[in-house]
């Protein structure tokens, strides 16, 4: 009999559980929409409900769980499994979720933060299967991430690490919400590819199929890109430099050899892809920038679910 | 009795070596001028000696070594133990010191890049003695890193990890050597800061006790800013303010709970780490920059000597 694990993907949106075996594969799920605007007890009670259902379905009970992974929005203490005032999260505050969870279900629970547990997922049966250095990088309105040292999740001292949407890239940039300045974030984010794009549009009127007023996203700039608009696709273009830019920063100081990237402007493939490579290749260390390879992650929503499963399966993280 | 090691610091300028005990007790040294000028097989057969004299001197033979440790100019494989035509050495091509050396003594050879010794040496020994993250920057002509992740020095994927030197602070900065743009060491190295000075007081003239023609070194600055020139302290804040900036992403990368700077500017004190810390504080995430030391080193060159035995005790890397 497989040993038997629950990953739980907690977001702002939902909460998703999966009952996962000890070879990664998922045997039943359960997905129910995050009730963010209720106190935190009841979204508490959501993750518990969800864990009850996954496990039912895949005809367990919670008893025959060996442990319970649960990746949630940071900042958290990965190392206590307390979740500090997410900003995704709104109504809760200091919540020690690893205790509550486990006083309640009676079984070890391990809680990390949401872009780690992409970043496991994607080491153990994703992209980054055949590598034991690896970043997995978020690329959505803020820029998330995930690293692998030596085979094992990078926690640093207290929880922080792999910070990649907050490191410099100009020191003279604009002042970031983390209290950096400069940060990648600000450059290579979605919101930062439309910030960039609303600007130029207002100040010098490019020839473009981009709406001059209203509300811009950057899936229209992608649509947009894929029918060929020059001015569009030069937003991926710069979008994919200062992508590069940070990476080879982070390469520099990790030496990883594959970055995987995820979240909603990696769907745009080639377009976001191809300047990131190049940039790569540019501005990287020779014996090292034609040896790391960028991909895009492999496992899509699953890849939290199955990283929880396995930092549980792992028995979490020293404290 | 306990386990003895040799430790190496092979250098540009000096071979030195020490008998080493298990607890870290340097038992006794060899130092000779590297005859940096000759052919390789000639700097190889001084690595021999020094080991061979160092455990001589401490009543010991070779075969009574448990294991030796050297740290060497990089760039390297650590996993191989092959140096790769270093700068400091100029008539070095690759040479494979660790099959070497061990085939000649009979006795377990380990191989590591300088700066990551250092931080080893720190790290047991030194100023990283009580924690697990750790970074230590050898700020010379260039900017080294050696990085110590919950424990474990940081390899990376091919040996090349924590070159904090050239992760990039201004995008559009000016090319490095190593093909990178805005490199660190372009801002905050001893000869950044030389350079700078030159070309302020070449286009401002500025008052201040400097020279305004013929050679001008860092150490020249760090008189004049003792001694309360204006001019001088400005150019340590700006170089401090720039490491800061750097420190800011590595931390925010890493997640250490200490950086310990070494080599010659770190020797001007508080001029250089008041404006270092200021940034990081300015700077960093909150919940972390009031938490991160920024000390200077503690062991001096015994660093590179000590860490050095000690990846010899751990049997050094995986390869």
């Amino acid at each position: 009999m497989k040993r038997l694990y629950v990953g739980v993907d907690l977001g702002g949106t939902n909460v998703a559980s999966a009952l996962i075996d000890e070879d990664g594969n998922v045997l039943a799920r359960d997905k129910r929409p995050t009730l963010a605007d209720q106190p935190e007890g009841v979204t508490v009670r959501q993750i518990i409900d969800g864990i009850t259902e996954a496990a039912r379905k895949g005809g367990v009970s919670v008893g025959d769980l060996a442990a319970i992974g649960i990746g949630a929005p940071g900042p958290l203490d990965p190392f206590e499994g307390v979740v500090l005032a997410p900003v995704n999260l709104p109504n809760w505050g200091k919540v020690p979720l690893k205790r509550i969870v486990d006083t309640k279900m009676g079984v070890p629970v391990v809680v990390d933060n949401d872009a780690n547990v992409v970043a496991v997922g994607e080491q153990w049966k994703g992209a980054g299967r055949e590598v034991n250095d690896f970043l997995c990088v978020t690329l959505g309105t803020g820029i998330g991430g995930g690293a692998i040292c030596g085979g094992k999740l990078l926690h640093g001292f207290n929880g922080n690490a792999a910070e990649i949407g907050h490191i410099t890239i100009d020191y003279n940039g604009p002042r970031c919400n983390c209290g950096n300045y400069g940060c990648l974030e600000l450059y290579a984010s979605a919101n930062a590819m439309v910030r960039r794009a609303l600007e130029r549009i207002k100040k010098e009127s490019p020839k473009t199929i981009l709406p001059r007023s209203g509300k811009l996203t950057s899936q229209m700039i992608f649509e947009a890109a894929k029918n060929g608009d020059r001015f569009a696709i030069e937003m991926f273009e710069e979008t994919g430099f200062f992508l590069g830019v940070g990476l080879v920063s982070a390469i520099n100081l990790l030496n990883v050899e594959m970055v995987a990237i995820t979240g909603g402007l990696a769907n745009a493939g080639d377009l976001i892809f191809g300047p990131v490579r190049r940039t790569v290749l540019e501005r990287g260390f020779p014996e090292v920038k034609e040896k790391v390879r960028i991909i895009p992650t492999q496992l899509g929503e699953d890849a939290a679910l199955i990283g929880a499963a396995r930092l549980a399966m792992e028995g979490g993280v020293r404290s």
